[in-house]
């Protein structure tokens, strides 16, 4: 029987997150780092077939966007897949345990940005998550991407239909060019969001590097509103998920929520009493979540009233509620080593 | 290629257990231990504003205890968190597979104990879990809480109604008397079981050590009713939890349900055919856990007919049932590790 | 601060595999093998009082096979479970990712093999998973199992409705014939398959080396179809499961889907637009899962329309969705490291 020595990156990692957690180009990622070098394992990788066709014919032969239904609109996006400057934990504190938090999070991360139309100016920073791509029902979204990063990255949705050349996933040789989008290319994507597509749902790199790259912050949300259903006054964006050495660089894992971790750091959730909350709650990470809010409760889609509820990942839970409850709650991962290791916030309801 | 060596206490945990558990004072909690000094911990927590100034007026101004509905009754509990003598395995054999455990199995757990009215005379030993607190619709849980350890503790409440002044959780500088009771001291809480608020629920400490004091044992159930239902015949509480060596300071740790390890130690679970069954399954560790019973199945609440389901973290499931199968079945967890680690007891119906 | 060298054994595993798996006669398996020598371990666990008795007087006293209902038929099944040369990536090829796969794969496998009647002859290899046995409502299974193993071995169902006696599952000195079938033994299992068991269920090894057999590849699928609905056009079975070095002998572990890894090995399923499809996704390892399919999404049983749903240990979980999207889609799990370890594959659509 041998006892662990001091903490080290390993033993820190075991309660769930894992330490093997991808093979890029035959090299192993490690989650407790070293970080690789992107770009070396980029290089790697062949360019598909497909994707080389269409470089020489300059992508003709795209399927055209799938004409909204009728009374659908057509909602175009121009989001970039940048590298921004993030800090996990700004303040430098963890609110819920009142202590100073010391570690080293800061990183170059990797994030979807929004821009104006043709790309003309950014609407604002990149961020985790990216822009929220929004619809009703009937609407097609299209969505210019542009690759800023220094290895071939992608949009893959969840939910909505699309063919297979709307896919944004890498498939080895079968891969289609929206499966592999170059440093400094433009890519449009579009996807249909008919009846039965309604729902919040992530959206993420799915590219060669697949996932890398949405472990450095390459994650957002869709939302597809039923047509003609009151909206929820507020809804809530909550993505758990880890930001780890092997794709930080940093010394130290956390637990996350939005990029951020710990109270004070990670979103401060607002509502009034009488308004109707939608929280969407994805896992975007290699671990399960559950979901848990203080001094609340919600009948799930089976009837069932709950106040807490597993989210594996990429799975994604809405839950909503009429708000009764006015004061300073936590919301947070019940999972004791992740919300002790970032995986919480407040959630603030006004009278 | 390296092969490890003996079981030693990390391979031991890596089934999902996990080695970090969480941070308290500053000082990483591990699962393998050594067990930590609890009340040096504890005396590095600084005691948050709202507490010393209710020390001060002597806890005047807490919002009474919401009236109870029309009709609805008030239910007082006294409870205290207590120091108790624990076997995990006390008849030192796994009936499963019909051998011998060897292991030391015994430590000082912390549990919750229910007293007459006034803390007049204990109702039976501190367990775990701690006693069911039971409600009905429209009733109003009143709990007059002291803590016997020498920790802050607390009761913090799922699924039914409060005030943020009864979390019972520790918030840091936001944190209310009812997350910060000091050893010695007693606090009342009062807990809103309106309509809406249905269900078996865990209670558990969530004080400034939490997860720790929930990791040695406190933890227990609320029982909200429907308000004319018939109830079932019968009523089983399954918690799924682990007791770790640093919480434990035993050399091995311990798959458990309500506190137990292995068939003949965990609760022996019974029924009669022609009964209306109700198994309430609850996480309450780290891990998430599948619940299966042998020779049964039931129609899950989203309609359904299932024999096994996930559980995570603070989950709870409530299964029910008409027996119809009379013989000696297995309940267990179906994550293999756990079952074979202590999660499985045996349910008996008689004909 | 250390870092982990090369990536080894313990390492690999730790992505939630886990290290020690459990306990058989004494002995702690670990999921990063060696490999045990099974018979050794199998020669020091007792023969159960019952199944001494049975053996003596040669199986007599067994309950009758319950008649199937008004209507039903009894379905006979003569399954063996043998060893069988198995392959994990017979293409040597990571489709997913357009790689060689280097690793050594081939292992003997103990799986469940289906005879005609009386063993007459195979009627196929021994197969991950063995046969799937179909029923109907009010149908009565009836299976004879010849263990051909040399180790004792047995048939566990989920689901349907069966007596102790028939519960085919290891229970020390409480065990029923059913849970300890000999090497060289046959035993008639027989299960009713009566109004409220329709769905699909696993059937799995729960003998005295439980798990062991079934991390050997010991399981498969029950069908109970409802009577009078319209059976699906395709019915594709998908097993989430691992093979590791303590159950296969190789020095790396593999993240399965019916006993093969990566696309191009695992089942290529395929269904033509129009067809009503049925997936029956069941998880058969330590670890929690969730499947995502790639251009798909489907109403749960919930009425929510999701793509990506956890399933855990032994959970069982059918979708169903009329096909309107032809291409090469990807299904896979959606942890991260299982998807990146083989745990993906593809479907195919003809249009």
């Amino acid at each position: 029987m041998t006892f662990p020595g001091p903490v080290d990156r390993r033993n820190f990692l075991s309660g769930g997150a894992g330490l093997l957690l991808f093979t890029i180009a035959g090299e192993r990622i490690k989650a407790d780092g070293p970080e690789p070098e992107w770009t070396k394992l980029a290089d790697q990788i062949r360019t598909p077939p497909k994707v080389r066709a269409a470089e020489l014919r300059q992508l003709p032969g795209l399927p055209p966007a799938p004409a909204p239904a009728p009374g659908g609109v057509r909602r175009e996006y121009w989001i970039a897949a940048e590298k921004v400057h993030w800090n996990i934990v700004p303040t430098r504190r963890d609110e819920m345990m009142d202590r100073p938090v010391k570690d080293r999070a800061k990183f170059t991360a990797w994030c979807y940005r929004q821009y104006t139309a043709g790309f003309g100016a950014p609407m604002g920073p990149a961020t985790m998550p990216g822009p929220t791509l929004e619809a009703e029902t009937g609407d097609t979204l299209v969505v210019n991407f542009r690759n800023k990063l220094p290895v071939p990255a992608t949009m893959h949705p969840h939910g909505v239909l699309y063919s297979p050349e709307m896919d944004g996933a890498y498939k080895g040789t079968y891969t289609d060019p929206s499966g592999f989008v170059k440093p400094g290319a433009t890519f449009q994507y579009s996807w249909d969001c008919r009846a039965g597509t309604e729902g919040v749902w992530p959206y993420h790199d799915h590219g060669p590097l697949d996932p890398a790259p949405l472990y450095k912050g390459l994650f957002g949300a869709i939302n597809v509103r039923p047509k003609g259903v009151a909206r929820p006054d507020v809804d809530h964006y909550v993505f758990f998920h880890s930001l780890l050495p092997g794709a930080t660089g940093l010394a130290k894992p956390f637990m996350c929520i939005n990029g951020r971790s710990y109270a004070g750091n990670t979103p401060e959730l607002r509502a009034k009493v009488g308004q109707k909350v939608a929280q969407h709650v994805i896992g975007m990470s290699n671990d399960f979540h559950t979901y848990h809010l203080h001094g609340h409760r919600w009948t799930g889609p089976d009837g069932r009233v709950v106040d807490n509820v597993t989210v594996g990942p990429a799975d994604s839970y809405t839950l909503t509620f009429t708000e009764d409850n006015p004061g300073r709650w936590f919301y947070h991962c019940h999972v004791f080593s992740h919300l002790h290791e970032g995986m919480n916030g407040w959630y603030v309801v006004d009278p």
